[in-house]
């Protein structure tokens, strides 16, 4: 199956829109870059939708085109895995205003030939679902099996529910939340901040002479990376230990295991995206806000379906902590909702649901097959 | 005696050293920023040194020279207060590497003539002690009363009763640890690389034309912020409020209030600090490791004299959360120190011991008073 043309087959969908974003803007065209793995039933009713996070892609279980890394949750989805791509029609797309091949600021703006850069709309999250939505139209796909995510792909389960309710199954969220809360809409604006304040920037326009503002975006890349991480984590991985097995050397290098390994996550990210998606993804996650979107009260975004949902957080996750999955458990209690819930232990913090996690597998195994039944 | 010139007296101290820094490096001559509050008795065992925090500055309890603004603990020191300065002499001083007037990257070097940028010698913690010990020696201060600070201060009062146990009768240490964890390397490392990011900053060599890397540092500010705060307190006080009544700009200006407030946070720091110092300073809270300076075991910090101390921690500092606070009394427990120790409820995190807090006050009255007697 691994040989199979079908695993991982990615394409870009070019459709007419428009698309009306919840700013007000008619996006038209609109380009969706995707991936597929296995083969869509007859009835097309095995389709399961699995949703990327901020830095994600929709390379989720084939190899990344520019790191050769394999696909970031290879270990969820595959034959015989708790997605199992022998039994559903797996999608993954690339987020609305990302850069591995979806419009989004490093795309041509058709209006004027050149790329978006700044003149791009900001986006929201319901904006990146309901460009998936338009996808599933294209592929003939009425309603899905599943939606699917983790962190910013589970703000997108929850919002297909919200915003599709009859188009969706079942959805399975983890290591989520229904709202940014302040403390994450501030870590957002440090790498914000970090992007702008890198002369190179230029306000967005510096696609031209491929020097783009990788300073800043590193530098946005290891605030982030901190809050993926839990501080026990960090600790058993990197304690205070220093580089070399000599003593600290009195300067400004990285002596410490801790300074290395930041510098390699923003270094290395830089290759691999794109500062002007960064700002509008980031501002996409700040901006949602699932109960104000339904008058304040989180409830009403779930009263109109008959979605089944799965919730799952992880213990150290200081990022979308377990009381932010909580409140949309009392949510879809206070709505009628079918919702199992539960909270993984992982010394791993927020980074957990990427991870191996043999009771993660079980979850989901468990509850894809019972919606099977 | 607000009127006194005795109250808030500043003076620079030029030391001849040389002083011999943890690098080995041997710095001479020092200059060193103070100022004091009351009056020293005839037998100079009433002076209380109060240490400040990373970008503090030695006007605890004056109006600051560039903001204007009260000194950072003028509800702490002064006449009446819990470090009364009616009763104690209260000596603040400039740490070594700051900007304040003491010797530090933004000083001259003698050798050369010019300001030292980043040919400063990198500094521990221990050595902005031994510098105080040295004005201390010019100022007649055989022993201390009280060496008395909360974050960086508090490490500064630990190394003081382990470095000078002789010389310090007393140690009162606020919010504070007895080494920087993984996590607090990480999150001033991220600092550091956004003032190095910036291309103003220019290895240091940027104060002849008087642009400084102020957006790199504003970026370094912004996220050490966030470590300073409580999540619910950020959620208390901003919460997803916006900044007009009106609806989200769908854009990228500062739509939050707590967007507005981070960067009003960054942008206001740039006028009193400087980046170099940023850099120093950072390093030497990095490089603090009060157990590895003691054979690996912190109880041995201890063990030499006869100091008592009082311990205080905040149970939503989340920097340095009350389990650091804990690791310490344990350690004095284990030499036979004699230790207060107390966990204080805030909503204010880390930056609660800069607050009104009656509970603090009562807690450092009560020991000073104790030890009094």
């Amino acid at each position: 199956m691994l040989d199979d043309a079908r695993f991982g087959l990615s394409r870009t969908a070019t459709l007419p829109g428009p698309l009306r974003l919840d700013g007000g803007v008619l996006l038209s065209p609109v380009d969706i870059a995707y991936e597929t793995y296995g083969d869509l039933a007859p009835d097309a009713g095995n389709a399961i939708l699995v949703c990327h996070a901020l830095t994600g892609d929709h390379h989720v279980a084939s190899e990344h085109p520019v790191t050769g890394k394999p696909g970031w949750w290879a270990r969820m989805v595959g034959p015989g895995k708790p997605i199992d791509t022998d039994r559903y029609f797996v999608i993954c797309v690339n987020v609305l205003g990302s850069c591995l091949g979806s419009s989004g600021p490093a795309s041509v703006n058709p209006a004027t030939g050149k790329l978006w850069a700044m003149a791009f709309p900001v986006i929201t999250i319901r904006d990146m679902v309901r460009a998936q939505a338009m996808l599933l139209d294209h592929l003939g796909i009425a309603k899905l099996f599943a939606a699917v995510g983790g962190s910013m792909g589970g703000m997108q389960a929850l919002s297909w529910a919200a915003t599709f309710p009859e188009r969706v199954a079942s959805a399975v969220v983890i290591a989520s939340a229904a709202r940014h809360s302040a403390q994450n809409i501030a870590f957002h604006e440090v790498g914000r901040q970090a992007i702008m304040a890198d002369h190179r920037w230029r306000g967005g326009d510096y696609y031209a002479d491929n020097d783009p503002p990788s300073s800043g975006l590193a530098v946005a890349r290891m605030a982030a990376h901190i809050t993926y991480l839990s501080e026990a984590g960090l600790t058993a991985k990197f304690g205070r230990k220093l580089q070399s097995r000599d003593a600290k050397t009195f300067g400004f290098d990285a002596d410490f295991q801790v300074e290395s390994y930041l510098r390699h996550q923003g270094l290395s990210f830089v290759d691999r995206f794109d500062a002007n998606s960064y700002l509008y993804i980031t501002r996409a996650l700040d901006y949602f806000d699932l109960a104000e979107e339904h008058g304040g009260t989180l409830a009403n975004a779930f009263k109109r379906g008959d979605t089944r949902f799965c919730l799952v957080s992880f213990d150290t996750d200081w990022l979308y902590p377990t009381s932010e999955s909580r409140t949309i458990v009392h949510a879809l209690n206070a709505a009628g909702a079918p919702v199992s819930f539960v909270e993984l232990k992982s010394p791993f913090g927020h980074d957990a649901f990427l991870l191996e996690s043999p009771e993660l597998d079980r979850v989901i195994t468990g509850f894809l097959g019972a919606g099977e039944r």
